[in-house]
C-alpha cells in the first residue's frame, strides 16, 4: 500500500492510532522497526538536531533534503510538521509538490505567521494568520496534490495563543471547509480541558490529531474516550538522544576511556545492520566483477 | 584562537588529547559543552545518522551540508574524517576550500579507492590507493589550503587491509614527505600491538593519531607511553543515541504513553537550550518592534 | 503520457529523432518552446553554467538540483548525460532511484572511470572501465528502476579514446546483453566514418544515438540512411548564451548605457512570460484575500 | 584586496561605477572578463535562469548554492539582491553570515514582506514593511557581519509602490540611521523624475544606487551630474541568452543540422577556456602519476 494511503487509513481509522517523532533517517528507520505505524517529522526535533532553532532558521529545503533521507530509509508514511508552509499559499503548495517527489505522505500545516515567532515571548500575543488567507492556503495545497491521498492537516493555534474555544471552533470550522483532512487542536495546558472541550462542541466532522506533549499524564483512553483519532509523540526520540550523548560524552571525557561505556551503547553491528550493510554485500557479489585474488598484496 | 589554530595545538602539544565523535549540529554541541577540545566529523556515524551507508552514499556537498551545521553550532575545531577525499587530488583540493569556507579546522583522507567498498567483505583484499596517486592529493590539498594551520591528516589503512608493518611505515613516510601534516595509523586488532609496533619504528617524525574503538580496553596511560598525539573517540556519541532511541520507541510503543519515559528524557527546556533561544529572545527584544497589544485578541 | 513514455517513444520510433541541449530551467523550458520533443541535460553545459570543469568538480547531488529545476519547468522527456554514473554501481543504483523521483525519463553513462578525467590531455590512453564492471553497473541501474520505461543508455567511448571498431563492437554487445536500452557511440573525428563502420556491423541489435559536435557537417540524411535513432544536439544553447552573453557585457561596459542593447535581448516581459507570472498572477486572485484598499496608503 | 573592501570603495568613490548582472558562475565569469568591476546577482535572473518565478519559490539557501559558485568563479565583489532577507531581522542576520562566508561583499535589501508578491497586480497597493520593522532588520544585519567592509544596502520602494517623495525620503533616512551603508533608490517610470527629485533633497547623506532598467534612455552623463554613486545594468545577461537560445534553438530545430550555427556560437574551446581546463591539466601534471602507457590498450 502506498505511504500516502497508509497515513488516511491510520487517520481514518475509527480507533486511536499513534505516530512518533523522528528528525533523521537513522531515527525514522528505528521508529519504523519498534513497530509504529508511522512517522512525525518534528520541526522542533529536526532544527534541534540540525543544530538550528526551531524559527525557520533551516531553508524549506533543507528540512525537504532531511526528510528525503528519512523517507528514502523507511517504508511507513511520514506526516510532515510545515509549521506554516514556509510563506504562502504559493511557498506551501510547492511545498506540497516537493513532499510528494519525496514520498512523504502529508503534512500538518499552523495557522501562524512566517517565520515562527518564539512561542515563550508573549506567546499569547502571538499573531495568528488571518483566517482567509489560511484557508486559501489550504485549498491551494489540496489543489496541488497530485496523489489524492496525501493529507493536509490543519493545526489550530487558538488555545496555544489564549483566543479560546470559540475561535478554536470558528477556524477548525473554516479550514474543514477549505478542505483540510483534519485538524490538530495543540494546546499547551498540562490537562486535556481545553482538548476535551473542544472535541464535544466539534461533533467529529473531521479526524482530530493531538499532540500530548504537554499533557502527557492523561491517561490514553481517555484520547479513545474523546474519539481523538492521532496521537503524536512528538520530541522523544531527540529527547532521549540528547540524554544518551550528553551521558556517554561525559563519561568518556571523564574517564578518558571507551572501557566502561562499550557495553552501554549499541554495538557497531548494531550500525552496520541499521544501514542495511548486508544488502550492500549481496549487491556487490551480484554486480561487482569477482575479486582478483593477489598473492602479493599482503597476504 | 581560531579552530584550525586550536586543532593545530591539539596535535602537536607534547600530550595526549583526545576528541570525540559527533555527527550533527546537536551531538557537535554537545561534545563541546562536555569539555572536549575538538570533534571528529565521523563519516560512519554521519552516513549512519542520515540513513545511509558508510560508502559515499550521501554525496560531499551533502556531507559538507552537514558539517556547516556542525561548525555553525559549535567554537571547537572539527577534524573530518574525509575517506579518500571523495575522488581523484581535484576533488580533494576542492574538498579542502569548502572546508576551509565552513570553518572546518582538518580533514584526514584514507589510502583506499572511491567509492569505498565495504570493509567487511575481503576486507584484507581491498586494494590500497597507488602510493605516488596517493602522494599527489595530498600535495594538491596542502597547496590548496589559504590557512597555513589547517591540518591535512593521512590515514594508513596497511594494516586494516592485512599488509602490515613494512607497508604501514613505507606510506607513513611517504606521506609525510608529501606534506600530511599528521599520520592516523588505524588497526582493527582487540590489542594495541600493530599500532606499538609503528610507534617504536617510525620514531616521532610527525603526530600520530589513533581511533581506539577496537582495541578499546588498552589502558589510555598506554598511549600516553607511546608518545600517541591524538586519541579518536570514534562513534560513541552515534551509538548511545541508537541504544537510547530504541528503548524510548518500544517502551512508548508498548505503553502507548509518555507517563514512564518523561523523565528518563532532557527536559524540552533542554531543548531550547542547546538551540540558543534565549540568544533569539534577547534578540527580538533588541530588533523587533515593540509588540502591539490588541485588546480584541483573546487577551 | 508519462516523460519516461515519452523518451522511450523517441528512441524506439522508426525515425530519426532529435534532442536538444538544456542547462538550467530556462534553457529547458526554452527547448520545449521551440518545439523539440526532448532535453539533453550535457554534463559539459551544466558544469560550464555552474562555473566549474566538466571533471565531477560538482556532487552529483548539485546536478540532481539542477534536473530538478530543469524538469519542473518542462513536460518533455529529460535524457541526463550521466558520465560514469558518479561512482560504481552503488552509486549508479541510486543515482537512478534520484532521477525517477525528479522525473528524468533516462540516464545515459559511459565506460570511463571516476572522477572524469580531461579528455584533452592523453585523450586516447585513458583508462576505460573494465567491461564486467561496467554491465554490472547497467545491471544495477536496470534493477534499480521502479518505471519500466526508464531509459538507460550505454555510451561507447572506445572510438574516443582509439581503441577502434572491434573494441566498440564488443563493448556495445557486452552493454546491450547487460540490458542496456541504447547504445551512444561516441566519436570525434570530424566526419561520420567511425561511426558509419559501426553502424554497418551493428545491424540494428539495439537503438543508436549520436552525438554530432564534431561531425555537425555531416548532412542529417546520412544518420537516416545509417538508421540512427537519435541526434542529441549537445552544447549549442549554452554557447549561443556564451556568445551572446558576452557581446552585451561589452557593449555596455564600453557604453555605459543600455540604450543601444534594449532591442536586442529578450524584453522583461518576456522573462515574466517564461517564468510563468500569468499562472501566479490567476493564482493570487483565486487563493490570496482581496487586497484591503487603504486610502492612506498612496493611492 | 578583499572583495569587500572592492565593493565598499565602489560605492564610496566620488564617481559613477557600473556592476552588471549575473545569474550562475559562468555569467559571472564573464561579467569579470569584460571589466566590470563588480557583480549584480539578481533576484530576477536567478529565479528566471533556475526556472522559477522571483516570489521567493527558490529557497534562500538554493540562493545561497547559486552565489557560491559565482563566487568561487571570480575575483570581483557579487552585490547580491536579497529580496526582503528572506524573513525577519533573524533570516537576514543568518543570511550575512552565509554570505561572508562564501565571499559575497554585500546585500541590498528591500523594504517589502515575505514572500514578495507579484509586482504587476495592484502593484501601487503593496504593502510595505514597517519602517521600525526594517531598520531593526538593517541592525541585526549590520550587527551579525564579521567583515566590517561587508555592505547592506537598502532599497527603497516608496516611489514603486507609489507613496511619493516624501515617504522615500523618510524612509531613506530612517534606514541611514540604522546603520544602512547606501540607499537604492527604485524606480519604474521611463524618466529620472523620481530619481532626481529624491537627489535633491538627499543631498549625499549616503551614497545613492540606482537601477536605470525603465529610464535607460536616460544619459549616463546625467547620473553623474545627480551624483549617483552605482548604476546597475540589472538583468541584461540573462535577456541576451533568452534571446540567443530561443534563436539557436529555432534554428537548429528547422533545419535538423548544426550546419548554419556552428559559427555564430562561442567555439567548444572557449567554454573549456572559460571552465579554467587549462589549469586542470597543468595540475594533472603536477598531482597525478605520469600515465602508464601500456601498448595493448588501443595504440
Amino acid at each position: 500500500m502506498s505511504k500516502t494511503k497508509q497515513l488516511r487509513q491510520l487517520i481514518n481509522s475509527r480507533k486511536l492510532e499513534f505516530i512518533m517523532e523522528a528528525h533523521n533517517g537513522l531515527s525514522a528507520k528505528i521508529v519504523e522497526e519498534e513497530g509504529f505505524k508511522g512517522i512525525w517529522a518534528s520541526g522542533l526535533s529536526i532544527s534541534a538536531a540540525l543544530g538550528v532553532r526551531d524559527n525557520n532558521e533551516a531553508s524549506w529545503t533543507q528540512v525537504v533534503d532531511v526528510l528525503e533521507f528519512m523517507s528514502d530509509a523507511t517504508s511507513i508514511p511520514i506526516l510532515l510538521d510545515g509549521d506554516t508552509g514556509y510563506g504562502n499559499f504559493n511557498n506551501a503548495r510547492r511545498l506540497v509538490k516537493k513532499l510528494e517527489q519525496r514520498g512523504i505522505a502529508g503534512v500538518c500545516i499552523e495557522d501562524k505567521q512566517f517565520p515562527k515567532m518564539n512561542s515563550f515571548i508573549n506567546g499569547q500575543f502571538q499573531p495568528l494568520a488571518e483566517i482567509e488567507e489560511f484557508c486559501g492556503k489550504i485549498k491551494a495545497m489540496k489543489d496541488a496534490q497530485t496523489d489524492e491521498d496525501f493529507l493536509v492537516v490543519a493545526r489550530v493555534e487558538a488555545f496555544i495563543t489564549g483566543r479560546g474555544l470559540d475561535e478554536a471552533l470558528r477556524r477548525a470550522e473554516a479550514y474543514r471547509k477549505a478542505g483540510a483532512d483534519a485538524v490538530l487542536i495543540h494546546s499547551k495546558r498540562p490537562d486535556i480541558t481545553e482538548i476535551e472541550a473542544f472535541m464535544k462542541e466539534w461533533a467529529g466532522r473531521l479526524p482530530v490529531v493531538i499532540v500530548p506533549t504537554k499533557y502527557y499524564l492523561t491517561p490514553t483512553d481517555k484520547f479513545r474516550e474523546l474519539g481523538i483519532s492521532l496521537a503524536i509523540w512528538a520530541n522523544h526520540n531527540l529527547r532521549s538522544s540528547i540524554a544518551a550523548m550528553k551521558q556517554v560524552s561525559r563519561s568518556i571525557y571523564r574517564d578518558e576511556s571507551l572501557a566502561q561505556i562499550e557495553n552501554k551503547v549499541a554495538p557497531l553491528e548494531e550500525v552496520f545492520r541499521l544501514q542495511g550493510a548486508e544488502e550492500l554485500e549481496a549487491a556487490e557479489r551480484q554486480y561487482l566483477p569477482a575479486p582478483q585474488f593477489s598473492l602479493n598484496e599482503g597476504m
